[in-house]
C-alpha cells in the first residue's frame, strides 16, 4: 500500500485481482490525478494505468507533466504506459452520437485492461437497418459492451440477434422522464432478451474492466492488431 | 343525464364528443354492471356500448342477464348492441403472450369505437425477424396501438419502421424493477422514435378510444369486413 | 445513410416513414447543428427541414450561415426550406403563458410536418371562461394538442369537451411537489377524460410530429393558408 | 386521561382544541372500538363521538353492542351520541362514484364536528357542465371539500370558479401510474388555483375536521336542519 | 379580460372568486412584472395587488418604475396599492430562521387578501418551551398558518395544542433526505394533528390566500390596527 | 459454525462481537424456527436466545416445544434460556397505540441483549402534556428508543427535551403519503434535534441490540430489578 | 417459428443465439407450461429445455406429465431432456439462507446452458470469515454469480477478493426500505469493486444465462463432472 | 434565550440537553456565523463552541474576525472556545478519500461534545485487508462513526467484525443511480449486521453529537490526549 496523505494506493490490487488500481478523477485536483497517476506507473512499469473522469484542468495537467500520457478529451481519460498484450475482442456498440464519451470511457478501459476492442456507433433502434448491417461484427465478438441512453433498448435488440455475452451501459442522455438515466437503467434491467447485465448509469469504465475479463479469458492467444 | 342513485351517466356524451359513456367495471358490483349496461343500451338503441375490467362474477352477471351481450374473459370486457360501421384500420400489436389481456381490451374498444382490428400478437423486440416479418400490415394500418411490458422497447422498433401514428401502451408484465409497468411506461416516453405517444399502464381502453378516432377520421368510408 | 464523422444522417427515413430526419440540437456545437441542417436540406430539397433545442449561440449560427432558415427564439427551432403543402389543422392549446416555448416548438414542428396550426394560448382551468369560449375552434380541428404544467389538469377538461384526437404534453413549469413536471405527466397519464394520449415532459417536437400525422391523414386536401 | 390498557384516550383533548379525541378503527379488534367509542360516550356525554375506518366487523360490533349508535357502511364510520347543534356549511363535493366512501367519511365528520352539509357527487372534470349546474351551491358554502381521484383536478376547476375557502382530498382511486392516489395528490399539491389546500389520501376524515372548523367560525348562528 | 400579448391577464377574477389575479413573478422579465403591476392596479384601483417570487432584478425595476410600490426582498414581493380594512387574524409561526422567506411571503399575501397578521418565528419542535409560550397567541387567531422545513413536524405540535384551522407549508430547507422539501411534505400530510391541511413546498402565497379567506369569514368585523 | 443444512449457524458470533446470533423468523418454517432456537441454546447455555417476526404458527411450535421459552405475541417474539444480568437502562418510548408491537420486539431484544427497560407508550407530539409528564424518567436512561408511525415527529420532541442518546424507529403505521413508513423514516433522518440515529421501518430489533449495547456500557453495574 | 394459439415458440432462436428459447411459467396455466415444455422438447430433441417460475401446481403438472423431467421445489425449475457437456465452472454465491430460491435458480439455468456449477452459500459480509474461508473456490471459477438481498454489499467483498468476471443478483429479501430489493439493486450499481455488472432483482435465470455464456467460452474443454 | 433577529438562539439547551447550541452555517452570511459565534462563546465562555458547513467566505470571516477560532478547510468547520475534557473515544472510519469532508465533520464535532477521535481513513470494502488490519482499533473504541459513499457497504463489514456501537453516515459520493447518497443511505439501513444506526446523507455533525454522548457516558474517567 502506498501513502500519499490524501489516498492510499492498493497497490496489492494487480497481484489479488489480476488488474491494477485505476485513478477516479471525478473530485481530485489535478495535481492530485498526475502524481496518483505517475506513482501507479512507477508502482506498475510494466502496465499501463489509467485515468477516468477527467476535468478539462486534470488533462492539460497530465499532459503537461506526463506527455507520453495519452489524453482522451472525448472519453475524459488518460493512459500511461505501454499498452498490453491484447487477447480477445470487445464490441463496443453505441446507439446515439451523445452517447459517445460513455462508450470512448468503456473502449479505452477494455484497451487498458487487455482487449482489443471494435467500436461500432450510431446504431438506434428506431433505425434497425443500422443494427443490422453490423450483425456479423457483433457475433464476432467476445463480449459486447451495448452503450444507450432515453429508452436504452438497444441491448434488448442486439441481445435477441447474437448469443454473446452483453453488458449493457444506460446513460444520462434525455431529458424529463428519462430522470438522468433511470428510464434507460430500468429498461436495460428489464430486457426480454436473457443474459444482459447492467452497470450503473454513465459507468462505461465499469463495462470495460468486466468486458475486458470476460475477453481476454475467452481469447487466451494475443490478438495481433486492433 | 340519467341517476341511478350510485351514478350518473353522462347520456349527453354521445352528442358532445361522438362517442357514447363506457362503464368502467372496477369496484362495481355485478348488479350495477348489468343495470348501467342495460340503462347505456336503452339510452343509445343504435350503438353498441361497452364496460371493461370486468371481474369474472361481472362477467357472468352479465352473460346471464344480457345473453345478446359479448363477453371476452380475456380482455375482460362485455359489448352490448350492433357493431358500429367500421372506418379505418387499427392495428394493436402485442410483444408478448402476457400483453394478452391488455390488446383484447384494446382490440375490442377500437371495434365499439368504430373501426376495424389488425391484431398482430407476440412480436417482442428480442425477436426482430417477428416483427420485421409484419412490416407491410403495419404500414397499411390508419394508426397503431403497441402493447408492450418489460422494458417497452417494441414502440421504438416499430416507430422506426413506418410513419403511421402510434400509441404506445405500457403493461404491469414484469417483475422486480419493472415496477409494475413503471419502467415499461419510462422507456415509451423515452423513445427515440418520433411521433410515439403514451397512455396509462394497462390502459387498452384509452388507447383504443384514441386510436378508433384517429382511423375514422383517416378512413371516412366504411370498412367492409373486419 | 450519410457519415458527418460525429453524426450519421438517417437519410432514408423519410423514404421509411414519410418524414425526414431532424437535428435535435441539445448538446450539439452551433457548428454542427448549421452542418447538419445544411446537409440535411441539401438531401432533400424539397422539404422544409427542421432543427430543435436550440441554445442561443446556435440559434445565432444558423441566423449568420444560413440566412434563409426561420429561426424562432421562444420555440427554440429552426426551420430550412419552403414550407410544405399544409393538410388537416392541429390546435396547439396552452395553458399558461409559461408553456409557451413547448406549444411554439410544437407549433413549429406541425408545420414541417405539413399540417396547419390553430394556436390558442393561456386557457388554463382555473378560468374555465376562458377554455369554454374556444370550444369551436377546438371542435374544428384534425388533432389537439394540449400543453400545460403544474397540474396538468387542462387536457381532462378539453377532452371532455370535444371528441377529437387528443395528445397532451406535459411542461416542467411549476416549483416543489411538480418535481419538473412529474405531477402534470401523472395527471394527463390518469385523465377522466378517454382518448387523451401523452408524450414526455417539454416534448413538444413529438407531439408535433404525432399531430401532424394524424392531421394529414384526416384531411388529405391541402389547408389553402395558415 | 383514560387508561384502558392498550390506549390511552386523551379526554382532554376537547378542552384544549374544542373538539373531542375520535376512535381511529384500522387496526383496532372490534372489541377495542366498542369499548373506546363507550368510554368516550361515557366522557363526552353532551357531544356526538365518531369511530372511523371501520372494518365490517367492528361495524357489527359496534350496531350490536351500541345500538344508538349510527353505522354508515360506505364511510365506514359509527357516530354515538345526539347530533350537536350545526353552524355554517360544508359543501363536500364528489368526483365520481368510486370517490364516494371518502366523501362519506368526510361528510359524517363533519356533522360530528358541527356544521351542516351540502353533499354534490359526481361531478368529473370530464362533464363540465355538471360542475357548472352546481356553482350556486359550491358560493353558498362556508368551506368545500372536493374529493378526486386518478388525475385530481376538480380542485383546481371548482377553485377557479368561487372564492370559498377549498380543502382538495385525494383518492386512491386509479390503477397504473395513479401510484395510490400520487398523481391526485400531487395534482391538487400543484393546482394553479390560488387558495387550494390538501390532505392525505383518502383522508376524508382529516378534511371534515378542519372543514366544520372553518365552517363554524364563518357562521356562528346555528342552522336550522341539515 | 386584458390581453397584454404574452399574457391575458384574468380580470374577472375579482369578481368571480372575490380576490384579484396575482402577478406570479418567476421566469417572468422584469418589464413584464412591472407592466401587469400597474394594468392590475388600474383595473381595480380599490384594491392592493400584489406580485410574488420577485428576482432582484424584477425587485429594483418595481422599485424604480412603481415608487409607491411596496417591496419586500426577504419575502420577495411587491404589493400596490392601499391595504384593505383587515378582517380576522392569521398567525404565521415559522420553525426556523431559513422558513423566513416563506413566512414572509404568507405574511404580505394575508395583508393583501385583507386579513391582519401575527408574525411568530423560530419556534422550532426541539425548543417546546418556545412554542409552548406562545400557545395564547396561537388561540387567538382565526386561522394559523405554520411554516417548516427539515421534518416539517411543527404543525402536529402546534394542532395538538389549539383547534384553530391550521395550513402547514412545508419548506425547501435542509439537506440529504430531505429530498428538497419532500420529507416536510410528507411529514405534514400524514400529521397525527386532527385538521391539518397543507399546501405545496415553498407556497407561502397559496396558504396566505387561504388562511385569509378563512380568517375574513371567521371575523367580518374591522381589525384596527396590524 | 453450525451447518444445518438450509443454515449456518454463526455460532463463533459471541466471541467476536459479545453478543450471540439470533433467529430471525420471517420466511421460516415453524420447524425451522424451533430447531434453530434450540441449538443456539444448546450452543450458549449461559445466555438467552432470541427469536423474531415469528409467524402465529411459528409461536405455537416453538410454545409446544420449548415450553420454557417465553413467547410474547405481541412483539412476536421468542426468548429461550435465562435473562442476563441488566446493566443500563434503555426507555422505549412509543408514539401511538399501533406502535406496540414494534416498541415490544425493541424492548424485549434490550433484555435479551442485557439493559433493563423503562417502556413508555401512548405519548404522541399531538398531546405534548404526555411526553412532558414523563421527562424525568427519559432524563434518567441511559438511551432513548424512540417509536413513532404517521409523521414520526416524537424524535424531534424527546430529542429538544433531553441530551441521552436517541435510536429512532420509525414504523410502517399509517395510509396512503405515508408510503409504509417512509413519511416517519424521513421525518426522523431529519431531524432538527441533534443526536439522533434511526434505523429500518419497523426494526425494533436493530434499535434494541444498538441500544442494549449503549446502556451497557454506560452502566456496568447490574440493575437490581427491570 | 412454433404457434401453439396463446404463444408462438421462436423456435429458431438456438440457431440465432446458441440457445434454445425457455418457458417463463409466470402467468401460464399448468397445461401451458406442460405442453410448451414438451414442444420445446420435441423440436430440440438434444438439449436439455428449461421452465422457470413454476407454481406448485405448474411443478406438479409437470412431474405428472413429465416424470422424466427434473423438478426443483426451491428454485420453482423443471428441466426436461439430458444435460449438455458442461464447459466452464460458475461459482454461485449466496449472502443468506432466505437467498437460496434465486441461488437455485441461477445454479439450475447455468446447468442447462452448459457450465459446472460450485454453489456457496451463508456467506454474508457480516461474518467476513465465511468469505474469505472460500477464497480458492472463487478464485477458480470462470464466472461468479453473488446473489444477496438486504444492503447487497457481497458483491462488493467478493469482487475486491479475486478478479474473476462477476454477475451480482439483488434478491427481494428485506423489509421497510428494502423497498422490494431496490436497495441491494442500487448497492450492486454503486459498487465500488470494478467490474461488477447487476440483473434485475431475483432474476436469478438471466444471471444464469449470461454466466454459463462467459464460462463456456472461458473453457471450451468439457469439465469431466459437476 | 438570545434574540439577535433573525434568529434567536437557544442559551438554554445547554442546561436542558447537557450540549450547547451550534451555528449551522448553511444559508446564512459571514457576518452572521461570526456574530452567533461570538454570542455563543460569550454565554458559554467555558465550553467550545462550533459551527458547522461554512462557505468559504465564512470560513476566512471567522478566521479575520475570530483569529483564536480553529478553521477546519476540510470539514468546513469552525471551533471557538478551549477543548473540553475528553471522556471516551470515538473511531471515526471512513471508506474512500472522498468522503473526508464528512469525517473531518464528524471528528471535529466529536471533539467539541467531549470525547477523543481515531480517525482511520480509506479502508474500503473492496480491499478487506484494510479493513482487518483496523480490527484492535475498532474494538477499542467506545463508539464507531462509519462514513462511505457508493453503495454504503462498509458499516456491515465493520458492524460483523465488532460489537462497538456503530453509526453509519452514508454520503454524496456516488453519481448515476446512487442518487445523492440514496443507494448508501438505503445500504446502510437494511445493514445485515445487528446494532447499526444511521443518520442523513452527510450528517457527520449528527453523527458526532450521537457517538460523543456515546462514548462520554461509556468512559466517565477523562482521556488522558487525543
Amino acid at each position: 500500500m502506498h501513502d500519499l496523505g490524501y489516498a492510499r494506493l492498493d497497490t496489492d490490487r494487480l497481484e489479488r485481482t489480476g488488474d491494477a488500481e485505476v485513478v477516479y478523477g471525478a473530485g481530485k485536483t489535478p495535481t492530485q490525478v498526475v502524481e496518483l497517476l505517475r506513482t501507479l506507473h512507477e508502482t506498475h512499469p510494466g502496465h499501463a494505468v489509467l485515468a477516468t473522469r477527467l476535468s478539462t484542468e486534470a488533462q492539460e495537467a497530465v499532459s503537461a507533466a506526463l506527455p507520453e500520457a495519452v489524453v482522451d478529451p472525448v472519453g475524459r481519460t488518460a493512459v500511461l504506459g505501454s499498452a498490453p498484450a491484447l487477447r480477445g475482442t470487445v464490441a463496443v456498440v453505441a446507439a446515439g452520437t451523445s452517447d459517445a464519451p460513455v462508450a470512448a470511457e468503456a473502449a479505452t478501459t477494455v484497451g487498458v485492461f487487455g482487449a482489443a476492442v471494435d467500436l461500432i456507433t450510431d446504431v438506434g433502434v428506431s433505425g434497425l437497418h443500422r443494427v443490422l448491417s453490423v450483425r456479423e461484427r457483433l457475433a464476432a465478438a467476445d463480449c459486447l459492451i451495448v452503450v444507450a441512453g432515453m429508452e436504452g433498448a438497444l441491448p434488448s435488440v442486439v441481445g435477441g440477434l447474437v448469443g454473446v455475452p452483453l453488458v449493457a451501459v444506460p446513460t444520462s442522455v434525455g431529458y424529463g422522464a428519462s430522470f438522468g438515466g433511470v428510464a434507460a437503467l430500468l429498461g436495460m434491467l428489464n430486457s426480454c432478451a436473457p443474459g444482459v447485465t447492467v452497470v450503473n448509469i454513465d459507468n462505461g469504465f465499469g463495462a470495460g474492466v468486466f468486458a475486458a475479463r470476460v475477453a481476454r479469458r475467452a481469447a487466451p492467444t494475443e490478438v495481433k492488431t486492433q
